[in-house]
């Protein structure tokens, strides 16, 4: 009998074993994109449509993770870096637990993905470019962020008084000026499923 | 027709919508005990036992998080605290996922594990003390560190130089004396049946 038919005590799970109980193949999307650009919203409706379709998908923005393991660091260059340093391993424990993550922080910097992309793994990272202009995300301003970064009330702003560096070869890039939440969320969706279908 | 066959585009995904995809009720098991006591080989044994039985389970131990997320602490009191903090905020985060998680760390004072407890939320919060006695713990020496903390080499070694606090309240104590590997993960893996089990 095969392995997955006939259980051994002995043999440790491997990331295949939960790939293959999750019916996926878990990779780890990163979402980049200035403050407002709509990473969050496109994540957060990713993972819904992900979840009606059987998969099994995790994602890790500021809500959960600046709220709770990174509530320790600070906005400092150094800090930024440790905040996505720390995501960055997360992300990777749960694409060795089979996940599918996506991740939504502005990682504003080249530097800064290219980090993540070597803590995740080249082969199993998919970088996604939430492409939506300065003026746009401005206008919107759900969080009045903009508003307090143009009086000075915010320092490093990416976009106002920060650098935004947008990727030079993203994995795929969606413009969203253009787009509703869910014609945003469908092409992601059918870019992504040729990766995360079991072969 | 009821949520869970009709989806629903624009609502969020919950916790229990996870849990019901894995077909279980998420819980954080929280091994403690010596070096040396069994800890990880009982939580990778049982991590088995669960897939083996259609649950989805990971282990978090020293293996994965000393090597990524917690590289940069040290041994120093501080550093310790913050490793048992990070490591119980992704415990968390699995939690909210959906999955069982089985935490396997010395984490020797109560005040560590309250830490813990509070940050996953007591509900949700399985104490598992591996008790093994040191005189077992020392003989095997299996990564040879009781040698070099008996002679110095190690400073601040748990139950050498550095107090280990018994749980007063452990939801299950395993002594792990006088059972096989087996035994233990079998005693483990009923006391927690009827908490991962969906109602």
């Amino acid at each position: 009998m095969g392995n997955n038919i006939h259980p051994i005590f002995d043999r440790l799970l491997q990331k295949s074993d939960r790939e293959r109980q999750l019916n996926q193949s878990a990779k780890v999307l990163w979402l980049t994109g200035l403050s407002g650009s709509g990473k969050s919203t496109i994540a957060l409706h990713l993972e819904r449509k992900l979840y009606n379709n059987g998969y099994f998908a995790q994602v890790l923005d500021g809500d959960n993770i600046r709220s709770g393991i990174n509530k320790n660091l600070s906005f400092s260059a150094d800090d930024r870096i440790e905040n996505i340093r720390r995501i960055s391993e997360i992300a990777k424990l749960y694409l060795h637990s089979g996940v599918i993550t996506i991740n939504s922080f502005i990682s504003p910097t080249r530097s800064i993905r290219q980090m993540a992309k070597e803590i995740i793994g080249p082969d199993d990272f998919i970088e996604v470019f939430i492409n939506t202009p300065l003026e746009v995300c401005e206008a919107r301003d759900v969080k009045g962020l903009y508003k307090k970064a143009r009086k000075g009330e915010i320092k490093g702003f990416t976009g106002i008084d920060a650098p935004y560096e947008a990727p030079l070869q993203a994995d795929i890039e969606i413009k969203t000026k253009d787009l509703t939440i869910e014609e945003s969320v469908n092409l992601l969706y059918e870019h992504i499923l040729s990766s995360i279908k079991v072969k």
